[in-house]
């Protein structure tokens, strides 16, 4: 089971890359919305709640969601930082220069499908399905690769 | 009454920058010690107890610590940026790039002094003796400015 | 009483953010144009004969407003770095890089709406009134972040 | 069982700084050198034949060494990007923002504890002593902080 | 001969600014798709099966394939370095920051051109035709500027 | 007399903002392309035969026509840095950070305007005529600012 | 006659680069020190009783002593942004990016030498006397490389 | 012939880590100094009369002698970018962005030894002799990963 919170509405985009992969994973997952500065109590009870094995925190500007939802508990926290000012730069450096003891992990800016992989193979080390399906799900990459190789290949002869 | 509360004890150097000024101005203090992500209750604790009419939060990193204190004060909240990585620009943009609604007033990367001068700039506004001792203050800066450009208008000449 | 001040008309829709925040609040304020560079006796006019407790000043580029607004008054100063060029962040370097002893208090790129909820957190001190009416306004923004996260959970269900 | 590989002997103290805590913790660990540039099919031997289900690759500059990792296997990989030159901030960019579909969880700029963390909280999904040993350690952080707390409290009274 | 590999189809617009010069010159190449993170072995196949004599990698983000390439052939590797996210200096740091030992011959971001004309240069050294043709395009770039500089110079006369 | 040379036509927007104050204040100039790494020889002859006291090298991306221009003559160079990538900060930086000897008067970037301004102001220590335009062109644009000031107080009234 | 403003007395080493230069040159000059935000009034009694012609500011971090010159004088205003947090880039974007109207001519980072050396480029457009100096400055820094290169040349014959 | 040139015999130690490599592999070369803003006419003295094939650049701050060099010449120029100010971050822009039709190879910041390595992998291509020290090189330094690995892996068993 995953949980994965937006600090608002807005990161709804951002989000849905993400949810695409899990439906098609079938894997168990709740989407929730809650502000680290505005609904700090949401949060906790969002945190101290949930049967997440795994969070994923989505966040710009100031991006503390995924630093609070970590101080909470000590499942894997991963980090969508979110382009809203500054080209993400500071949302990057927002969730990802946790000090000393409580780790977040942080993907690239907007890259809600990289979270959910990242928490898909958290979960797969004790789930052959999943691992099976991550292995297919990379065949598959694979696969659109080098159909793209010979599309361009054939373009220059 | 200022609370000025550190992420950690190695924000201590940046904190005394402001503590001598206070005492210059005879206004009552605390200093304290809570880590956003390390003791966020007692963060909580601090915050809905203390009598502070200002907080001052001074953290450095993915530095939440200011916008955790916004989140729970209606009470002004001004931040101190602390130089650890990239010269401090991954902690002034965590203080600095809030979202709407929950507002914290940065000061500075490192800029203790600036903190606690603002907090008396608005404690200020209702203390006519702290108001004069900010006036007296800036003319003692004037004067040494003044100083220094005899000096060096000598030193030239 | 809070007098905002933009470096340029071009400001006036980071100012109008704030603005409407301050008719709903029922505070008293000015709005005003002034350039640090092109009319520096004109900020000095106003800042000297301003009946304002608080300024904010709204600035872009080598955004000095907010600066030279600090250096005429013991007032809070607050600014807000406006994105023009390099996505704000020279306004940002700009305004909250103040050296020791005139303190301004930055808020994030284009955050008029925080620079007037920091000013009325600062008024607040002073006015139960406006206490009481910052206390419903984050509770109103909670209740949109609760019905947010209804209305995304059920989405997701 | 975690695998830390390092792109060069140089980055030791930013892996012994996680050693320490995985000698705390009791956990199986090992530690190799694997240029992702000078040496590819040593970094291919060591993922494709290692035990490890987590993954930590420490890298500096043109951090490549954990996007290599990550391709080569579904295990979760964790990236330590190391200050070297411009800041860390080369290495930072490397290994975080990966492309749509191998995911890198970074840690912040030379933190070699909190990829270890980040590591144990991903093996204590299925392994209870290790989720007890992590709450002990945030516990005694905690207790750290309170007696930071006190003296500071003391020391300005 | 020249290769010329994309991390991805999508930066189709990039490489072929540099076709069209290899066109103009009559140089042998081949342009082909893979990825450093999603199909290694097809890079590894690539680089050792060309007959190129030199090779041009273009890739954004975390962009790993020009050092992906550097680390399997000793001929002389070209990156090109593209705009994604961050305005490109996640992509620049990426490919520029090489350790010691591995060179990657960066050119500036989104310039395919300047990556074929780097290599025709490098092709040249052996071949006095290429050589001949590149003083001609230079030539003809001379031309534009000087058609420019005359009407521009009577444009404001 | 004042030479503005663009790097490219492609700068000719940048290059019209400051020929439009040129023809208010009747100062001669001429307005010339040439690139300082397509047409070095170009840039020599321009620099070399023109009777400019001043001059203006417009350029973005690696901006060396300033400095190129700077290291032939004597005459104060003035460098217009333009945003091409990079938000301008590549511009900028290859524009201003000239090593001890050689110096370059950089103004901000974009800022066409500004460039001939200072170039104005440089011809006016020795043409009073100029000064005078100088000191009613500030005036007209305090006038605005007034004007400005007016009409925005009116509209929140 | 050239005026050195520095914004603080720990400004004085990068001044010194410049004077020496002045002296060599037999210029007139005068140093002193006026900070913009601690003494508006000292910086403005200085530029308006100045008889200087083009007029040196000095300053880092929120460097706004440059424009607050330029904003008092139509005179040429050279600006020396002075490294003392975030490498320098805070002075070099206070200074350079200023809005249109007001133009300052900015140095690189701590280059007093190259404002010196910019300043006198301006005053030899009425003086030969300084025109010759300057050539005879750029001859002898020629020869200067010149032995360098002749030095170098032998030492790896 | 490889023709090495450095803007400024401060550079010496960034060149001396290529001229190491160079001896090694008994090719012939050159070192100069000459500064493209204090000499241009030597800098185009030496690319005229050299007989070098390859032409490596180092320079620091507003880094033109590269782009310089390209557009005397239509052999490889190979830029080494050297940190001076800004963590030499003004110096890799200065040298990698350049515009389209003059290309410049960039290696890293103070990375003299790509730069020799980059020119070597070049001239290989028509000197088998040199192509097998290359593949020598990176077998050693490939032994020395290994030894590495063996050290560590032992350290921590």
């Amino acid at each position: 089971m995953i949980c994965i919170i937006m600090g608002s509405e807005s990161d709804l985009k951002i989000a849905e890359k993400g949810v695409k992969i899990l439906k098609e994973f079938g894997v168990e997952f709740e989407v929730r919305v809650a502000s680290a500065h505005r609904t700090p109590e949401l949060v906790e009870k969002i945190v101290k709640t949930s049967k997440a094995e795994v969070f994923i925190a989505i966040a710009g500007l100031s991006a503390h969601l995924p630093g609070v939802v970590a101080s909470l508990t000590t499942k894997p926290v991963i980090a969508v930082p979110v382009e809203a000012k500054l080209c993400g730069l500071d949302a990057l450096l927002s969730v990802v220069q946790m000090p000393p003891g409580i780790p977040v992990a942080s993907v690239g800016i907007d890259r809600g499908e990289n979270a959910v992989l990242l928490a898909l193979e958290i979960l797969a080390l004790k789930d052959k399905n999943i691992e099976k399906k991550l292995i297919e799900y990379r065949e598959k990459m694979k696969e659109k690769v080098y159909a793209s190789d010979e599309k361009v290949k054939e373009m220059f002869k």
